[in-house]
């Protein structure tokens, strides 16, 4: 059995640093590329699984829908405008036609959605299970690419959303945080910014190491979303919050002048969205703040099997 | 079962034309998105199954190589140039940190060999076989992107090397044709191009299709490698090229006067290929004129199972 941090620390050597023409490569949301003016291009890309990171029974259109949105978050982690998406698909020969036109039914709502096209992929029948790549493009700019790393000691940290139990549904109907994520940009400095997917303590470790700094975040200030509590596991609520992947918020970092008036203003209610200040960054080590005052380091915590943006 | 050419018609009609952003869609070797300024966007994806498109004793360094190498085939045929490649694995839990490594090594000799970066992507364990996806852009230009559509009648038609017989080792080893077709098209007008990959007549069909012509082929100038002469498994050397899949060469169109200069002065040859005039592009129907001049009806043999750029 391969150690994935063993593969991730090799390739991060062994793909190389990045150039003037490739402006973030691996390690973040997403790799960027200068491309002739101004407007960066943003490219990720990610595989969904049949067994791993979906059932059959969840049904084809919500699997496709999945397959393009965490795509979506990532290019929001990065502050990038979706703009076009190409999709490889590894079908079991018993999937039936109306399977398939289901699976692009759900990709090309949330496309449209989000104003994005589906121009192109490339399909396959085996014998193998239900297979869905899609790799997406994106547009940065006007203002500077917001990547993992950035944050500074002092800086709020947010986030978009309760957290945990995503499991109940929300891995497979969250809204990717597009338009929040354009919109801060465009209101904010954001410093530093990663969604979550792996769960809220492994991303912040993800987001603090790639910044060099650290974070205490406060027990009292964490958004637990109500399927947290309804999931009743033996797990709590906050375990859950902390550690459960997929709730694809995003966590970001501002200055603190900033942070206070996005808590002030918060400027996303119309699109629903509460923004949470849950702590703040410090020079080093990640901590957790309970509620009685009791100051823990915080592990990485989360879910561990996916690496790469 | 589903039948793939269903699925294709649907997809073109539901994913929608071209606009002012999206210049090629689904149904070219692959998409082209404008950007900014001057130079096009392309990009394409391949995914690569075990069992169907490759089997483990290949070696994964090989099967690597072929992954990142359909793609920059597919750049080739839109007179591409490679930029950056993201990689989605989905590998099967057996497989150790070696067998990864080596199949990273295949991909990153082809993008060194091509001065493009490897800038991300995505790995996934599993219990299904290996799956590898790969998506590519390039940039188009200064020309106009070189299409599957374009050809006219009197058209010559020329291919970039011997065909037939790939499966004894050229559908791994084949070299893309990307600086081939990025100088073809700095001294020629490219009228319409497509990568081998389905086989001639298949591809000869899709290329005539999507210009709205026909096509004559001579038997006695089409090239066949030698490969396919060494299978002697009870299909003609003739049909061998003709219908097998995965050579990888261009197939491109030229208006007549350059036919005849490409003729002259085989451009390629530095780079170890020949251009051989094949045959003439007509108003309609796709023919083969045999060695006695009996002049047939030429099917679009070869290979079916997928579609898509």
């Amino acid at each position: 059995m391969m150690s994935e941090l063993d593969l991730i620390n090799w390739l991060r050597k062994r793909l190389g640093g990045v150039n003037e023409q490739i402006l973030v490569g691996l390690g973040d949301d997403a790799a960027v590329i200068k491309w002739a003016s101004d407007r960066k291009l943003v490219i990720t890309t990610d595989m969904m699984l049949e067994g791993t990171c979906f059932l059959a029974e969840h049904g084809m259109r919500r699997i496709g829908r999945k397959a393009l949105a965490i795509n979506l978050s990532d290019l929001a982690a990065m502050a990038a405008e979706p703009i076009a998406a190409v999709v490889s698909l590894a079908l079991p020969r018993s999937l039936d036609l109306p399977a398939v036109q289901e699976l692009y039914e759900g990709m090309l709502a949330l496309a449209e959605e989000f104003a994005m096209a589906i121009i192109g992929g490339d399909t396959n029948s085996w014998s193998g299970p239900l297979a869905i790549n899609v790799a997406a493009i994106g547009r940065a700019g006007p203002y500077p690419v917001v990547r993992r790393k950035g944050a500074q000691p002092g800086d709020w940290l947010f986030v978009t959303g309760p957290l945990g139990g995503s499991i109940l549904g929300k891995h497979l109907d969250f809204i990717p945080r597009v338009r929040e994520a354009l919109r801060l940009s465009h209101i904010v400095s954001l410093r530093a910014m990663i969604d979550i997917s792996d769960g809220l303590a492994r991303d912040l470790h993800h987001l603090c190491q790639e910044s060099g700094c650290g974070a205490i975040i406060e027990e009292e200030h964490i958004p637990i979303s109500s399927a947290a509590y309804a999931l009743r596991d033996g797990v709590s609520p906050l375990e859950h919050a902390l550690s459960d992947g997929e709730d694809f918020e995003l966590l970001f970092a501002v200055a603190p002048e900033e942070g206070k008036r996005l808590l002030q203003t918060q400027p996303l209610q119309d699109l629903d969205v509460i923004l949470y200040p849950i702590g703040e960054c410090i020079p080093e080590g990640i901590y957790i703040r309970y509620r009685d005052g009791h100051l823990a380091h915080l592990p990485p915590l989360g879910y561990t099997h996916r690496f790469g943006n």
